[in-house]
């Protein structure tokens, strides 16, 4: 099944001067700005566009329990994970199983946008946070 | 200026693995591999391509001055560069100096594809190391 970049997400503190960067430096657009306090999310989001290209600012708004303020005290500031689109969902989580590699289970949810989405398990990609996404509802 | 997103630059240990992940499982295509020794790389890469757009593995050749081993120590594998592709290198950098984003000048190089990159600072860009790069012979 075909796979393809949707979008890539970004760790930071401070969402005003991420976006600040993102606007004025890099010429992006501003998309959609919400809070998610969904499990494993409890974040402050923020899509932007850069000339076709999507960008999803993460910025933890629980420094307790937010799976990016963990991040971001283990990794520091910077990528959090590069999400791929893929034809559905369900067939395409066959196919990892298929291939041997897991994903985080608890990670699978649908966001504001109508995007389904899990994350496959680093041990299995040499590292990198790897999103697959679907949007079943958008045609 | 305009930005675009030329590749994704990803840290790893184990290239064989990565390849294959990145071939077998999201379905991309090999481009090149090389080992570059060049300072502030000392890697072996990989160009992938997967679906359009380009993934850059780098895998630390030097344990103990390879800028990639000194990454995957403080921060683990995973992503290491978002590299934007700018018209003109020089003129971009000038802009930056207006925007109040600083460069690490000691990364500029030219890489053996005829490209010309620099770091931007990430205390400038709330944490992403972000690459600008052009291609000066490249028409």
């Amino acid at each position: 099944m075909e796979k393809k970049i949707d979008h890539i997400g970004i760790a930071v503190r401070d969402m005003e001067s991420s976006i600040n960067f993102y606007v004025n430096v890099l010429g992006g657009t501003l998309i959609d700005r919400y809070v998610s306090e969904a499990v494993g999310v409890e974040s402050e989001v923020t899509i932007l566009e850069v000339n076709g290209d999507r960008i999803e600012l993460l910025a933890p708004t629980n420094n307790h329990t937010s799976p990016i303020a963990r991040f971001i005290k283990q990794k520091g500031k910077g990528v959090h994970h590069i999400a791929y689109r893929v034809e559905n969902l369900d067939t395409a989580l066959v196919e990892l199983e298929q291939q041997g590699i897991r994903v985080l289970a608890e990670t699978l949810r649908t966001n504001k946008h109508g995007r389904r989405l899990i994350y496959l398990n680093p041990a299995d990609t040499e590292g990198t946070i790897i999103e697959y996404c679907d949007y079943p509802d958008v045609t």
